[in-house]
């Protein structure tokens, strides 16, 4: 099967270029001595993650009960990014194979004596790291004084093991006065360090980092890791915000053109649950670009349907041609298809991409191994 | 199992609400002689759909091959209602059951040939209602003088039978000036009826409706049949737009407060992954409230986070503490869940309700039964 045979909308990914993100990911840690724990929120693959594995990631990030059953067959070490604030969480955070390291980032007390009681009835131990507002207000401690309660409970309590900090830089660090941003962040930092170092709990992890700022990880002294996902195949957003070129999207959304009927639009069968309606961060219009013309924006969506505007371009297509779609954020846009499509090249043969960590089900696989999980 | 043995995020439907609101849209189709053809995308659901049958239905709306696959399983008639330009469509709707009426929504002649060739090829005639555009400006020709080369061609071609119109009167009617609204729109189908009808070649059927403009569509003189999906479950859009009352809400997303390390904020673990990051139609803030406090807002949404603003509330929330979201958009949020979880009562005991008609995959029960795929 080639991409003209594949029923749309579809979700495809040129495989050389994924391959080509996660050279340029891991050179780039490797070079700046920082290790690599990529998420696999964006690809939610085995495949893939083993090809991060590979290419030098020191573990894998994971944010729901499914991704961490799923990635602990492709690695032994596993961050739960995510608190895991729900008994059946904890439950199957506990029973995961007992040769595998796991560690979560929390921020509340609660969770954490929930998560050491469950680790230590298991008769293992989760590694914490304890979460520290960066400034996006999402998840994480404000105060150094509340990291260092977090941290004394999680080095005292049996089933846990202070490990060090998490922190979440936010969406996007100003592009003007990037460097202001990260003095600030800098200094944040160093303030909960200082408090858990006086404390004697150095942090032996700091652990950080997202896509839009992957490439200025190493302006953040004393960060140890950094768990950026959306990297390995980038999208409109990122390219928006110049932490990517175009040439680096390696995912898109094959779609067919269905109806021309009004004049200067084309409507294609992706739409919200093809790409998403999900806005871009930087309230630009639109829910995504074609790939091959990126002046063509797709206007508005529907469930089924994406209404391409034609005002800046003289193209004309006809009802039956294929586009590939660039959508605002991949990894909800991967998260709606059955399984992925891969190529090494556009004219080439494709072959199917299993999502094994897509939904929240028990994986299956885990589930068949159950002296695996049981096991101390 | 109950409500609070569920693991979050997870999709809920109060089943009493949801009977309800069936039996209302199948008591307001009654009362004005239209018949009601629900669109199954919101539901996906088999047994969602065979209450609505039970109830009255003439037959079921669905936009995907994967949709008609499994909803031939619950009713003998069928509107495919999205142009089906992809040969792989056209083959998977011509392999559907012979003894299924299937009727296709379209708008080109492209469509309706490759369409017509295949349906004469696999022994079937498909009923064509040719799609005419109501405002919306997505699908639909723009001029009688189209609708009628396209009504002429699916009389004339083998496998083909011209039986009406089809029209999607946008997401919303005004509502300040509804009754000019309901008057432009009644004029122009007239057009196109009265088109029509001077070739000899009238519309037996013309089938509009959506959930916002539901409870008028006996306002619009000639409609015969409505497609509204929404209905069954209802959302926040639906109910800001007038068109449900908040009693009428049956979706909603169960979700457990994670963190509350920011004051006047409570983080949820439902996201863009399981509420979507859909904005609401009207551009009011936001992307869903809780269903028992309808004051507080999510914020924001990342894929795993969801912000609770608890600006306007003195509750403040625990975590681990459980929350029902009402989504800006049901549809899609039914869409990210791998089953939903049905009660009688809040309090009382769960059951899955199966997602059957979800994802782009052949239907295996369908494709387990060759023989009735290649009957004539």
């Amino acid at each position: 099967m080639t991409l003209q045979d594949l029923e749309t909308p579809a979700g495809i990914v040129d495989l050389a270029r994924a391959r080509a993100n996660i050279d340029r990911t891991a050179r780039y840690c490797r070079e700046h001595g920082i290790s690599w724990r990529p998420h696999v929120k964006t690809h939610k693959s085995l495949e893939m993650a083993r090809l991060q594995i590979a290419a030098g990631a020191s573990g894998l990030t994971v944010a729901t009960p499914r991704e961490a059953e799923v990635m602990a067959r492709a690695t032994d070490d596993l961050l739960f990014a995510h608190p895991p604030a729900h008994p059946a969480k904890i439950r199957r955070l506990a029973a995961l194979p007992g040769e595998l390291t796991v560690r979560v980032a929390l921020d509340s007390l609660s969770v954490l004596r929930d998560l050491c009681r469950a680790g230590a009835a298991a008769g293992r131990t989760f590694g914490i790291l304890v979460e520290m507002d960066a400034g996006a207000r999402r998840t994480g401690v404000l105060q150094p004084a509340d990291a260092l309660r977090l941290a004394e409970a999680a080095a005292t309590l049996p089933g846990g093991r202070f490990d060090g900090l998490a922190l979440y830089p936010g969406i996007r660090l100003p592009r003007a006065g990037l460097a202001p941003a990260l003095a600030r962040l800098a200094r944040r930092l160093e303030s909960f360090r200082a408090a858990l170092a006086r404390a004697g709990l150095p942090p032996r992890i700091v652990s950080g980092g997202s896509t839009p700022t992957l490439w200025n990880s190493h302006r953040i002294p004393g960060l140890t890791e950094i768990r950026p996902g959306t990297c390995i195949y980038n999208d409109r957003d990122i390219v928006g915000m110049g932490a990517a070129a175009p040439e680096q999207l390696a995912y898109s959304v094959l779609a067919t053109v269905v109806s021309t009927a009004v004049p200067g639009q084309a409507v294609v069968d992706a739409g919200s649950k093809a790409i998403s309606r999900e806005v871009l961060g930087s309230g630009d219009p639109g829910f995504g670009v074609l790939l091959d013309r990126p002046g063509v924006l797709v206007r508005a969506v529907n469930e089924e349907h994406g209404m391409l505007d034609l005002a800046a371009t003289t193209w004309r297509p006809a009802v039956g041609e294929q586009v590939r779609i660039v959508p605002n954020h991949v990894c909800v846009s991967v998260n709606l298809q059955d399984r992925l499509w891969g190529f090494e090249r556009p004219g080439g043969p494709l072959r199917p991409i299993a999502l094994d960590a897509r939904g929240r089900a028990p994986d299956p696989a885990s589930a068949a191994q159950p002296s695996r999980a049981s096991a101390p």
